[in-house]
């Protein structure tokens, strides 16, 4: 092309870039060398462009084109990704909603992404199957990958994950002897937390085959074996009896076209009498992932509005007990994963290249401003059958003194 | 009619009984000379039917014709009619669900009672303008007609009450200055707390004339009319803008076709940085009001399942915080006020006849049953909208020793 061409070219694109993100809450800087108008107003969180193609991308599908550019090196952002993801995630949204290309692109993945039997196991096999040396990284040291529960908010990662677990086994009233099965157990510290400190015998279900073969050895190691089962199954194929269901982190794999067919396994094991309890990503109103979360971190994941959530439980007359929204431990969560994960930044670079290490902290970035400013909640639900006789009179047994602590760390609630 | 016909019919009308009430959960005594013959299994709490023409109607229409029949004195139950309706609930639901006639008369319920502004005022009107001197005679001293809320168990209706409004205050957050809109005060107990416990400006909003009336005298009794304004007026006409919308025991009264209209009142007052809470009698899965309920106790009500109302909150993207159910609480408040109503039932009797003595007692023991079987949920839902900073870090502020108790009883957990 000659240079009046390109040069026609960009003050085309860049007319369009100020018309489109003019009042965004961020400043693109394009990088290339005839160009050096900035587009949007000086002051807000900036990042650079590469070349034009780049820029194009933005204007036409934008979130999906800042993630792949972002992990390509296309952009770059100075100073706090964090604090720009913050700041645009309200207006990368509204954006998205209009344009045409995201949504085509949201209802293909709809599609090859639709959690069959077949379309579960692959999608949870593409994040959960990756090493555990890459997850032992960044995670706390046992091994929990959702949101915990800070007593306080200066609590350490260990003691928030130790303090969610319990949180979660009290919210159940968890007593020894008593069984429990588990949909989606991760590397299995819950169940084996259940197992060890609450005496509850445990069925723990996950189709990640890295997963399960951890959570097995850990069992072993730990000398758990004949208290905690892992099986490496669909929630789908959950048979027999139980005192109580739990899920953590699990429902926003299952998709809202299944909520329906979950709800009559949690009603098969549970019946009437028993209870459970739901810990999942949601939102306050209906909306999909990202594309980009979905094509390249989290493929087929949906997380529900409470209201779709509870198309789980409705159909089978159970009782929801309490609903704790945890949104800001998510956030805080997130930020302890991210401040290790960059710690470790140059190990995972080794492993798998610096294109996903830019994938992840953008992932990890990303989920932390969408806690943060509201984008994405947590929601802890707990639920019992209509004949349930084990349901506590008030919620203040949750906030005396945590049980007693045989051998191990005590955590206490600010304040109380 | 001959002796032979009547003895025909006796026994036609008996075998139906036994063919559709033969396993039902209560037995049944004809009353009438001719007939011996006891309807049901032995054992069971029992109740005796007058004459043909009741039983008759408790075969087409079981609910309706029970409530109407009982309170005419045709029904007479031996022994206690907590125990009888604690049994009988689940069977009676499940029979009127086949009833045409049932259906029928609900269909009709629908429209005559709508909530449209002048229907709401002709419903609320029924129940809430009878004589205050009335409800005193079985409400607490400061004429809270909502769930309580017991610390523990053992606690007074009079203590419960005042945990109750405390909860919901400290759930608010609320702090001296802020404003408050309440729809739906009933005789402004809650009004006025919060004015003196916790420094709030409140604007009160009721169709209920008697209701309103009471409620301003007590506020120039106490000197809070700078504080607390009575407003008799319909929720749909609130406007202004307000830090926080409270809502208690008015949401039954608002029908679910107007969800979205008053979420749309809740977001014009407190927007997008506000907060609130909905506190309602609710269900395990959606279900109409029984018939009786809504024609001679309660017209227009409608008690939704969670997912229903939050209706109320999604198109608006408020955040759910926190839900409580305190079903056990609403059983237990009924208890006291059946309690105190039996005491008083023989002046209820010389100021409305012992019809409505029979009909007001068949209503607070079928509530008390209905929360005791978990026929009824009562929930406490806190919001927030999407941009407000006011969110606690855990609910552990709850349950720590209540606020400072300005010349007024504290209350404690139990257990804690």
């Amino acid at each position: 092309m000659t240079r009046s061409v390109v040069s026609l070219m960009d003050k085309w694109l860049l007319q369009k870039a100020h018309r489109l993100i003019g009042n965004a809450p961020f400043q693109i800087v394009p990088g290339w060398g005839e160009c050096s108008q900035t587009i949007g107003s000086s002051g807000k969180p900036s990042f650079v462009v590469a070349d034009r193609k780049t820029l194009a991308g933005l204007l036409l599908n934008p979130e999906l084109a800042f993630g792949d550019a972002y992990v390509a090196g296309k952009i770059k952002v100075d100073g706090d990704l964090l604090a720009l993801l913050d700041s645009s995630l309200d207006w990368i949204r509204k954006t998205e909603a209009h344009s045409i290309l995201s949504r085509l692109v949201s209802f293909w993945l709809a599609r090859v992404q639709a959690n069959t039997r077949d379309g579960s196991h692959r999608n949870i096999s593409l994040h959960y199957d990756l090493p555990v040396d890459f997850y032992k990284l960044w995670l706390d040291s046992r091994m929990v990958y959702t949101c915990a529960y800070f007593p306080a908010p200066a609590a350490t990662l260990e003691e928030a994950q130790l303090a969610k677990m319990d949180h979660v086994c009290r919210k159940l009233q968890l007593r020894s002897g008593e069984t429990v099965v588990e949909a989606g157990c991760g590397w299995g510290a819950l169940a084996l937390h259940m197992a060890k400190h609450y005496g509850a015998h445990v069925k723990a279900f996950n189709i990640s085959t890295e997963q399960i073969a951890f959570a097995r050895r850990r069992s072993q190691e730990e000398g758990l074996d004949g208290q905690v089962e892992f099986i490496e199954d669909d929630y789908r194929n959950i048979h027999g009896r139980f005192d109580a269901f739990v899920s953590v982190g699990m429902l926003e794999h299952v998709g809202a076209e299944n909520y329906e067919e979950l709800g009559r396994v949690v009603h098969r094991t549970v019946g009437d009498s028993g209870r459970g309890l739901l810990h999942f990503i949601g939102r306050n109103q209906a909306h999909a992932f990202s594309p980009w979360m979905r094509m390249r971190i989290f493929p087929g994941a949906y997380a529900p509005a409470l209201r779709e959530a509870l198309k789980v439980l409705e159909p089978w007359g159970f009782s929801v007990l309490d609903v704790e929204n945890l949104r800001q431990h998510y956030a805080r969560t997130l930020e302890h994963w991210l401040a290790r994960f960059e710690r470790a930044a140059d190990q995972v670079s080794r492993m798998f290249g610096p294109e996903f290490v830019r994938a992840w902290r953008l992932y990890l970035t990303g989920s932390a401003a969408s806690f943060r400013t509201g984008t994405l909640q947590l929601f802890q639900l707990v639920f019992a059958g209509r004949k349930c006789q084990r349901i506590p009179w008030t919620r203040a047994y949750l906030y005396a003194e945590p049980p007693a602590a045989k051998g191990r760390a005590k955590w206490v609630h600010a304040g109380s």
